[in-house]
């Protein structure tokens, strides 16, 4: 083994020639409990898979409903590379179902575990045999490629799986699949039924692994290893309970790891991602890996150290590779190092001295658990450095009115000090905070032209008299971007307070250069 | 193999007989971007692990700060039963920082693959030796424990990571540890490289792996499968980048699928998962394996209807091993026996045709994504039975008025249609929304009397004219409970109408009592 070298050397291991990726995200992804997509969503996501590559996408059950045999036929139209697969019991209806969306590609199932048999089923052994290789029969001759699953597999006498995979060989399915229903295989046990099923049968084998003891991306590693051909995905693993094996991990270690060209853009993955996370709802942790918002960043002093120096140091893969991007954060655990090179990086210099100071302001928000943003590390070194003037826009007064009647809007007066000089305008506004802040708008409009990028409330759970905190980002016309941030029990005031804040933050930018 | 059982016979792996788990949430954890947590978190979070059982706990990097020392003296002076470790360089300073706080365990490493001897230590293989040997002696002739990590090994020429081992092996070392740096193994891999150190060295190994293509849990479990008598875990999985091996995924898989005894209260998983969130700001997704919020959650009607058998049909473990709690969800994918047996559970009674009713109300909220409590099932049954009244409390108008005066507090004037009758009055409040809820709990008080348990204004990005969404959930004295929801573009409007549309349900709940 070459343990300086990322790839495992072809010689050590069974690879199957060509390994092709089924991605279930849009069937099994969204059956987690929380997860509804629109028809267009889904539309959305099978375009963007079949740019990337996949070989075969799982677009729901017919059977289910006629919404999801609507989506499929849309979806089918669409006329993509890959296949578009259906999910269908082993009952005629369902296989009807998909027949009646002129889908040619099937994944049927049928529960083969005693716990299946007996308490969901309450069938012998020998009916599921004979209704498995039933229906596959009536859907081969109707034409479709048959993939077929043994639920709860993994649960399964090894003895009678095997008689089950043979029966439906025998009937005609063109692939078996092979799924680990409540995830409890781990790598050694993947590769000894794997390799069990790969000795006892000729059609190709497919993995459908779930997560629930987090094992899923490495228990399908270990099954490509021992012969299995293809491998059920999900974006971002999502799926009922602990989700599915990742697309993006299993597909970037297949091509990092084990030199496998899957055909794949792997540099679609982060974008992906993200698009799934926003339309299902379903947010991954900063920690995710591959597509996480943490992937490539750098915090702490020794690793932002080794970073500088040669990225590799302290990364796996380059970010490029799935179109993420490196980031060197602020915080905590901020080094030296990464400092001086970000004051570089704006051309800020200054001497030792200062440097201290601006590292210790640093260092103590990042105490506080703050994340330091690059337009307030600039905010701080001017004003360490000297330049900062006194804050140009300052609140004199506030006041705003709101209700529920129809016939007049919501209206805010706002009365600002800018630059040593007294404004006052009234606005109104679909809410008593946009009027507020039209009002804002308009005051400044003579020293700088503020848009607003970015408004989040964040709220803290509990009760109406909790703080609320604001977090806005302003733009002026030179596309200088500041945050702003405010904590009050007021809503209204959190907002109007953040926003200043921001615009001071640029104005005080404007004014260093 | 036994496929039908979990577990891995022991005769089919080398186990160690003892795996001791060494928690580094404290400093690995929290040395990912964007954590920062206080000595008072750091004290808590370390008696929690202590009380799960864990073996060795690393609480941070004594030379990097005062206050990173005075938390390590509070640790230690806890008395726990878990070592307390602290980092260090191979550096005397970091050694003497670790002796300044009493710690009698240390975690020391340095560097050893080409990219991190080149770029980042800009040192020869034999300085790096000598180095590592020097600090070990130091370390040892002061008395402590010592754990030693050759940063990026996976990454290391074989031969000299070997020789580094059997060096410090020399110099007096305690623990070997194996750090995967950057992520790079696969479960293939993890088992080559631990065989073959452990073929070579005598000291027991120690694994520290990353996850940055989701494998740290599944690398580490083929390392204790080849001889590695511990692991390094945090809780989450948090750390820099993808983060490292989770807790509770390994201790649980070494538990249910290994059968192993690790002295581990597994039943208290869920809660310092959940604790860690909280104070990390690090929220897991509902997929996330153990303790997601989904974790045994059940939607879709092929699974609840197997789990309402037995619910090991489609639950790997039962979730009171970790602590956790089942759930059946409702929402698109409910099947009709789970919407039976919940109204079973209410001791809801309807006939036929009034169930067909409620299921495609409930399959309807579903379909637009919404999930659906307890409470709006009973709401929805109540309506659908007829034995819902008009809709008891209305709103007749408002009017609220708010700014920066320090003078007067924010005011509302609130008029309700309450079973008919008009009623008015004015309340003052921390803020406009606040005010508003206050009149209206005083409006209300004659006909029941409401406690507001939770609010969460959840703010759509994008701008302060985008739609504000308000959920509450609302109490009474008989501990009914109701949620609301709104969305306005006015946050006080849309916060004023969810109050109302959940203290209508329950009022609705009581009147069908």
């Amino acid at each position: 083994m070459e343990i300086n070298d990322l790839k495992i050397p072809k010689s050590d291991i069974t690879l199957s020639k060509k390994v092709k990726i089924f991605d279930t995200t849009l069937r099994d992804g969204e059956q987690a409990p929380g997860i509804a997509l629109t028809t267009d969503e889904k539309i959305q996501i099978a375009q963007k898979l079949d740019n990337l590559g996949i070989n075969t996408i799982e677009y729901g059950f017919p059977a289910v409903s006629e919404g999801e045999r609507k989506s499929a036929k849309l979806i089918n139209d669409l006329g993509l590379n890959a296949n578009i697969c259906g999910l269908a019991r082993v009952l005629k209806n369902d296989i009807d179902a998909l027949l009646d969306c002129d889908l040619s590609y099937m994944h049927t199932f049928i529960g083969t575990s005693p716990l299946h048999r007996d308490f969901k089923l309450k069938m012998s052994k020998e009916e599921i045999v004979d209704k498995a290789s039933s229906a596959i029969e009536y859907a081969k001759d109707h034409g479709i490629t048959v993939e077929f699953s043994a639920e709860d597999s993994t649960r399964t006498e090894l003895d009678y799986l095997i008689d089950v995979y043979k029966a439906v060989e025998d009937a005609g399915a063109d692939l078996i699949n092979v799924p680990d229903t409540v995830g409890v295989l781990v790598p050694t046990t993947s590769r000894k039924l794997i390799s069990n099923l790969k000795n006892e049968l000729s059609l190709p084998i497919s993995v459908h692994f779930h997560n629930d003891f987090g094992l899923a991306v490495a228990n399908s590693l270990v099954a490509i290893e021992s012969g299995a051909e293809q491998a059920h995905v999900t974006v971002n693993g999502i799926g009922e309970r602990g989700g599915n094996a990742s697309l993006e991990e299993l597909v970037v270690t297949l091509k990092v790891a084990y030199g496998l060209d899957l055909d794949i853009d792997t540099t679609q993955l982060y974008n992906l991602s993200d698009f799934v996370s926003r339309v299902t709802g379903i947010k991954m942790p900063p920690n995710k890996p591959i597509v996480g918002e943490n992937a490539f960043a750098h915090e702490s002093g020794i690793h932002v150290h080794g970073v500088l120096e040669n990225a590799a140091t302290y990364e796996p893969i380059a970010p490029e590779l799935v179109g993420h991007t490196r980031k060197i954060a602020l915080g905590k655990h901020t080094g030296a190092n990464a400092l001086k090179a970000k004051l570089a990086e704006y051309d800020i210099k200054m001497d030792e001295e200062q440097f201290c100071t601006v590292y210790d302001q640093v260092k103590g928000l990042g105490d506080k658990g703050k994340s330091i943003t690059d337009a307030d590390l600039k905010a701080i070194a001017i004003t360490v450095l000297g330049k900062a003037k006194e804050e140009a826009v300052k609140l004199i007064g506030l006041s705003v009115s709101s209700g529920s009647g129809k016939t007049v809007s919501p209206t805010a007066t706002v009365k600002l000090m800018i630059n040593g000089k007294e404004k006052e305008t009234s606005s109104i506004g679909v809410g008593p905070v946009d009027a507020a802040l039209n009002a804002i708008q308009t005051l400044v409009k003579g020293t700088t032209n503020i848009q607003l990028e970015e408004y989040h409330i964040e709220a803290i759970t509990g009760g109406t008299d909790a703080l609320a905190e604001v977090f806005v980002i302003t733009s002026d016309e030179e596309n200088n971007k500041a945050t702003g941030r405010a904590t009050r029990e007021d809503v209204i005031m959190a907002s109007v307070d953040a926003v200043l804040n921001s615009i001071n933050k640029i104005l005080m930018i404007k004014e260093a250069k």
